[in-house]
């Protein structure tokens, strides 16, 4: 590898990948230090740092600060989703944006919200429902459950002016959640609100946002037929 | 805010996600410099850097190295996506699984794929087809372009012992890529593949994977019914 003295990090993370999948490095194994690896392939430290960053994006590595690297168990590719509100989704897309209020009200959840959202059996929680529209179609169902004495201010907000989804982002320091993204068969209602056959395959986000301990908001929202959601890994 | 002389980033944070709230800093605001902030604020630079480092990372501020930060335009909240090869997925969720090769054969790809995949007009390409099960039942239907004058190995990869999937993860350095997620109707030929039933809302991902300027594969990825693609943001 090192006949013209200098070793790029893209022929060291070739060399690493082969040793990985010629099995030589077994899933589990511990990976030498990379000084050792410089030391063996005949190049600078920091480009084995580089290498194995490359390999480590890939999934096929994990590394630990203090325990080292090992081959992966389970190699993941990872990729970024960036989540842009709604209403800018949209209107990236050159559509006009409207979100429609369609409830807002303090209701007791049913037990699956219940379960998500931790909260006893007697707290009612706010419940909002809305329709996202792009140049005057819908384009998204939003059905949301929110604990108000977890978010400050929501009790004041204006659902009719701006969406949940909007005003959540705007105005709390988002800390964790989880996400799921399924499809999902139109019910007679959603096919209503969505304008679409019922029966039809539609897209579903299911969101919910934590806080420390406290979970803040959980929401369904339900895209019309049609939609894809995009991103660059 | 430095009443007791001691100002926690959250505390910065939360100021500064106030003063983007109340439109103090408007969307494309150039936000101060850190060291003026920390002044104004009474705490350490450090602090202040922790603390538009969290808003920008819920998508809230743009920084830019040199240009300084700004306040975004279109706030987007960054998800961490894990996309596990698909024998790992299955088996974590404690079901044998198996790949079933359909098909694989040197073809002249249709309009679209030849778009996708960059490729001229007369060069076949690698189409392999196959199943993904799961404890016995049909998982998710791969069908799959692969440009094999990119892929070094993949002419003698042997797709009846493992997925092409599988493969392309631990043979080819991963550079870049797109990746989108739909929900879409079951064909007739998808619904005998998945033994599901015609008209059943299925989730597709469709994903391209790159590698400098050269395209390497496309996939479509159609799972059964139920599929949910889960992630911790």
């Amino acid at each position: 590898m090192n006949t013209d003295g200098a070793t790029s990090w893209q022929a060291v993370r070739d060399e690493v990948l082969r040793r990985i999948r010629e099995r030589e490095w077994k899933p589990g194994d511990r990976i030498p230090h990379e000084a050792d690896l410089a030391r063996e392939l005949g190049c600078a430290r920091a480009t084995v740092n580089r290498a194995l960053r490359a390999v480590a994006e890939d999934g096929l590595i994990e590394r630990r600060r203090r325990a080292g690297s090992r081959v992966a168990l389970h190699p993941v590719r990872k990729a970024r989703l960036d989540i842009p509100v709604i209403r800018v989704e949209v209107e990236s897309r050159g559509l006009p944006y409207h979100f429609s209020l369609t409830s807002k009200s303090d209701e007791l959840p049913p037990p699956a919200i219940r379960a998500r959202m931790k909260t006893a059996p007697d707290t009612p929680l706010m419940h909002v429902v809305g329709l996202h529209m792009a140049g005057g179609r819908p384009h998204a169902l939003e059905d949301r459950w929110i604990d108000a004495d977890a978010v400050p201010g929501v009790r004041d907000a204006d659902f009719s002016t701006i969406s949940p989804n909007e005003w959540l982002v705007l105005n709390v320091p988002f800390e964790g959640g989880d996400i799921a993204f399924s499809a999902t068969t139109a019910t007679r209602e959603d096919a209503a609100a969505l304008d679409c056959a019922p029966g039809a395959a539609l897209f579903l986000t299911e969101r919910t946002t934590w806080h420390g301990t406290r979970i803040l908001t959980t929401v369904r929202l339900l895209f019309a037929p049609g939609y894809r959601l995009h991103t660059e890994i």
